[in-house]
């Protein structure tokens, strides 16, 4: 994603804490008590523009979702997006997914949502990646027992890498498409660049995958 | 694979002993005796008509294969080609999978080679897939502790099943690939209709599996 710089961006997103949780560790454990309800709460990780997350959050009503994205000049639009059309079971957090446990309690989160992250193609760079053996650990730590993390990808060698990375990490996989728009699962909700990709006549990947019991 | 009425195919069989054995589970355990060297152990299920594991004993001289086809009429195609070029380090069985564990005993095989298996694309005949879970027990049961499974398909749905069956089992992925002939492994023998699929530009998906440790 090419990023501009948007100098405006900072003071904007201090300016709408309803929408962006400016301090998300002073919430660590206790999401449920800031959204004011039980739900089960799903998380993306580099939730870009917001598209994603928040369709979703409208879907599913009774689900609290964060996204989370580290770029200021990314996320603003997500914000302009919501302040257009609130959802009120929808947060976002300027943060960086490195930070994830400081974030989550141990058993949090209910399912997490990774979508056309940047597949960083070389393989100096893999540890970028967020379906890394190191964000997997994290993403391991936060998540229920029982949690499930939802992947998305049009990048052919980031999902065959994330196969491996994910099935050496421990993780079972569920409901594999390796053409998503051709395949029979209902209820996708597409991103901004799903929507592109798949246009373009490009396979969408996904898969589910969830911790042996 | 369309089957064809051979009368002879069993007398044919039965007169070339040393090309297709017809008493396996006498050698469950010895086939190191059998093959008269100490060479790892690979066997195809499903072999067809023969020349994958034909062709992959002529290019691994070092290692003992057995190919395992449950037909007649196919598998004397494998045994007539053998006869024109001999190759020392191969054998075939003409018997069911389902029987695997009465040829070997446990760990006695270091690979297993699954290609181009029937898909049986319809749910209720799921038990028949070679990937279904009734095989897995199997094959784990003859593999070493850190032996293969190698996994080739055409068939799009078979191969997502398989991703989802093997690793709900307890089998972690290697070198997959979503695009075999696009990709860069190098020593692929193919098979029959992995060069008529090829050419006609379908894809050609692959795995490797193996046990967590």
């Amino acid at each position: 994603m090419r990023l501009r710089n948007k100098p405006w961006a900072e003071d904007f997103l201090k300016s709408h804490p309803e929408i962006v949780e400016g301090s998300p560790a002073g919430w660590h454990g206790r999401w449920k008590e800031k959204f004011g309800n039980d739900g089960p709460l799903h998380v993306e990780v580099g939730s870009g523009k917001g598209r994603f997350v928040t369709e979703m959050a409208r879907v599913h009503p009774e689900v609290n979702f964060i996204g989370i994205e580290k770029y200021e000049s990314v996320i603003v639009t997500g914000v302009e997006r919501l302040l257009e059309n609130p959802v009120p079971n929808v947060l976002l957090l300027q943060e960086d997914v490195q930070e994830l446990t400081d974030f989550f309690e141990e058993g949090e989160v209910d399912r997490i949502y990774i979508n056309f992250t940047d597949p960083w193609p070389k393989n100096k760079h893999a540890k970028r990646r967020l379906t890394h053996e190191n964000f997997l650990v994290k993403y391991r730590n936060v998540l229920k027992k029982d949690g499930e993390i939802h992947f998305k990808t049009d990048n052919q060698e980031l999902f065959e890498y994330s196969l491996e990375s994910m099935t050496q990490f421990g993780f079972q996989l569920n409901n594999v498409s390796l053409d998503l728009h051709k395949s029979d699962i209902e209820g996708n909700i597409m991103t901004e660049y799903e929507e592109k990709f798949s246009k373009k006549g490009m396979r969408i990947y996904r898969l589910e995958a969830s911790l042996r019991k």
